[in-house]
């Protein structure tokens, strides 16, 4: 360069050679129900750092926009006392932060259903998690001003979107690591991610961390709301249904090469990827590089967290012939992802929530990267 | 809300109630220079990760826009091998994460050099010192490649900005934790922060980081050059300069509440701020509610890491009187921070780099939170 450059602004924005990374919303649903699927560009991701602006979004009826000065949050039912919060008080409560996972229940869900493996990428297949440092007001700190009655066994977490979407979360968990969230990665919260304020609750699915959080019912009960009972149910393959199902499950997916990315050369490639559990800390990543004849230890990229995306690479020299790369994660429980074949042995074939299998990538003699199921 | 919300978008923004929210550009140097300083509203963040938008940046030529198929790394000089890389083929090399606190050697050069406290903002007096997750390329794994002669001692770091910024960086530095950043908190970098790439050096002064690297040529002497002779070199009170001071030394600020705040009541705050040290981990922050006659431990957010802004937080509750918060890190060396008199007289007092005295904010009867040097 011969000449100054441009000056800086007061919220800087992504280079335009980068403007191809974007979240993408996925098709599945129509448009017209207010119900949408914004998938994260994982390929284009390193570290465990999900960028504000390219955090997934599930949004069950579209991003209301709430003014914070009007915003208020109630707790009610079996209280001694029924309290009502506005933000501006609320901030001044004590707060803690976490670096913290989020995954959707129906992440993957395609890997699930489809009876052919589809050619998407990783972002199509696997964007519905990302990793933030969240921070926020215990919710303990709140209920135990309300002061909990005795019968108090589960909190009906209610948002201010259009639809009001509702969950039961039992009382234990807002009491043991529960969060009123407040700000993400350094700033207040995006529209799309809750603004004012959302439920945060440390490794389990995304649609209990109810967004736009104006309301918390202290019940004996859970209310079986439509989403608990429905969409976010599910069923067996002995024919019972699986309800309250909130923790995610010990899953990781390689995110370079992966799904319709090109290898152009023979040579060195790094393979790298994300592993997660809703369990605590990722204990051990394997991956294996003949389709599953033999496994190496992944290097995890430090500080592991519990209940955080975890970084693993491994080096790795193409020959140019065809193979199938998997990576299989461990959690600090000693469990280890399924393959697709024992997940599918658990669920009823028109299940799809909470699929956490192995994850082949098929290379091809052109370099060419595939999604495949064996 | 009675009503479906708006959709969701590809590359989300923060919501315009939080438009206030901006880095700010300080007035202290010409605009027609190129040389810019670009301040953190770290009173708007809560923890320890800055929004990539919202990230500090001290530019001395601007903002180079740099097309990455173009842009080329050369490694020359005292090496076996001198090279070339194009962008394309160092996003294939290993890489490594790590979360690390970034400052300006100037920051805080207000409290240095005014005679009189200043009456600004936590922004304005501490705003050059942000929080993020970093991942690169180790630069151990290219100088190997290059094969280090034996007197190559340093390495001359310049970037691709219009003036060329460039600094001479100790070898052993590279070897040990240096990095070829390309990506920060989950994207590839921003322009202001080097696009397509930079270098990174964990808990150095945030200049030696070279932005938009494109040349390191190993030499058996520094360069001299320009920056490091000159802005980025310490006058001491003995009469002694401080040239190649890297590391930045232990540190803290309190976020919450600082400068040109206002309570605006009586009654309970969680007084809360960053600390960090160049020099390895925060071990402990002591609070001060009493203009410094007594200290409390504040509590640190984990994860506690090397290099990286630490949260800490303590409650308080304020009973309307005047008086004076302070806030002291020691890091693990067992090096506690300097008061602003015994920085003073280590330095010439034109000098106003390396300022990491503890910071007092006082506090009015009417709530007004205000700098002050005791």
């Amino acid at each position: 360069m011969r000449t100054p450059g441009r000056p800086d602004v007061g919220y800087g924005q992504p280079v335009s050679h980068e403007s191809h990374v974007q979240k993408k919303a996925q098709a599945i649903v129509p448009e017209t129900t207010g119900f949408t699927l914004w998938h994260t560009p994982l390929e284009s991701q390193r570290g465990a750092i999900t960028p504000n602006g390219l955090h997934f979004g599930v949004h069950h009826n579209g991003i209301p926009d709430i003014d914070p000065a009007k915003h208020e949050l109630v707790i009610h039912g079996l209280v001694e006392r029924p309290l009502t919060f506005s933000v501006e008080k609320l901030l001044r409560y004590p707060m803690v932060s976490r670096i913290l996972f989020l995954e959707c229940s129906g992440n993957t869900a395609a890997n699930a259903l489809s009876p052919f493996a589809r050619d998407e990428s990783c972002q199509d297949l696997y964007g519905q998690v990302s990793g933030s440092e969240w921070v926020g007001v215990p919710l303990r700190l709140l209920l135990e001003e309300a002061g909990l009655g005795a019968s108090a066994k589960w909190a009906i977490a209610e948002g201010a979107d259009g639809g009001s979407h509702a969950r039961s979360i039992p009382v234990s968990k807002l009491l043991d690591d529960g969060m009123l969230a407040f700000y993400q990665n350094g700033e207040r919260l995006r529209g799309a991610q809750g603004y004012p304020m959302r439920l945060l609750l440390p490794g389990w699915e995304g649609n209990a961390n109810v967004k736009w959080l104006h309301r918390l019912e202290l019940t004996d009960t859970p209310a079986y709301t439509k989403d608990e009972s429905g969409l976010y149910t599910e069923f067996l393959a002995n024919g019972d249904i699986a309800r309250f199902s909130f923790l995610m499950d010990v899953k990781s997916v390689i995110t370079h090469p992966s799904g319709r990315q090109m290898l152009h050369e023979k040579g060195f490639y790094e393979i790298a990827g994300l592993a997660w559990s809703g369990h605590g800390k990722v204990s051990q990543v394997e991956v294996s590089a003949d389709e599953g004849r033999t496994w190496a230890l992944a290097e995890l990229q430090g500080p592991v967290l519990d209940k955080a995306l975890t970084r693993f690479s491994i080096p790795w020299r193409w020959d140019g012939k065809p193979t199938v790369l998997l990576s299989r994660a461990t959690d600090e429980r000693g469990v280890r992802q399924p393959t697709r074949t024992q997940w599918k042995e658990r669920y009823a074939s028109h299940s799809f929530n909470h699929y956490n299998a192995v994850q082949p990538w098929r290379i091809g003699s052109d370099g060419g990267v595939e999604n495949t199921y064996a």
